[in-house]
């Protein structure tokens, strides 16, 4: 293995790990994140933060019974084929993405719930409680 | 007025165009999202995609009466107050921040209903109809 591919997986398994530690946490409206807190929080929304990756869960959770194969999204995506297999692993590292190999075809399909803590994290302000 | 400052001028106004643009804009996981719906919604999300300006709207947000000045937003974030100020330029024009002055400060408040687009875009797909 050559030291860039070293080095990609070892950043994969920092953004895998910081997705699935945004978890209950980081309410950034409900109480003050600390810089820790943050850059999690922003390290999972920089997965996101991308048309390419946005588009391709799109496309993905918009396929037949909710899965997709990278042979149906190169041409939607009018990327490379080493391109768009680079966005899925990015996302699929990130666990925004589950990934089953059938004859030579990889097949993708999205899981919503790794969504939620992104979500949750961006929620409103609990209500200011009525004054006396 | 320098080059650079209305390239800058340019630069928010687009962001500030693409985030009110995400209002009905971009379920990622209930529709295949076109080229131009991606790229507004990369475009908002990578407004919040930073750990400094993820902090400043919380540290806003749990400030007293829900607002911050910039005078009390430096110490906690260890940044100069030209940086704190820039991201803060950044959240304001983006459409995620009021801001009033008062004598010789600016005070700040998050506009929670700004961040509603970007948590509708990332909601779950419709369930799956049960079959007969």
């Amino acid at each position: 293995m050559l030291a860039h591919d070293i080095d990609v997986c070892q950043y994969y398994g920092v953004m895998r790990k910081k997705i699935a530690e945004i978890e209950d946490c980081c309410p950034v409206l409900r109480e003050p994140l600390d810089p820790e807190e943050a850059s999690r929080l922003a390290d999972a929304m920089r997965v996101l933060a991308d048309p390419a990756r946005l588009r391709l869960l799109s496309l993905i959770a918009a396929g037949p019974g909710g899965e997709a194969c990278v042979c149906t999204l190169v041409d939607p995506m009018s990327l490379s084929q080493p391109t768009v297999s680079h966005h899925l692993s990015v996302l699929h590292e990130a666990g925004l993405l589950d990934r089953e190999r059938r004859g030579r075809w990889v097949y993708y399909r999205v899981r919503p719930e790794r969504l939620e803590p992104i979500r949750e994290a961006l929620a409103p302000p609990p209500p200011v409680p009525l004054s006396a």
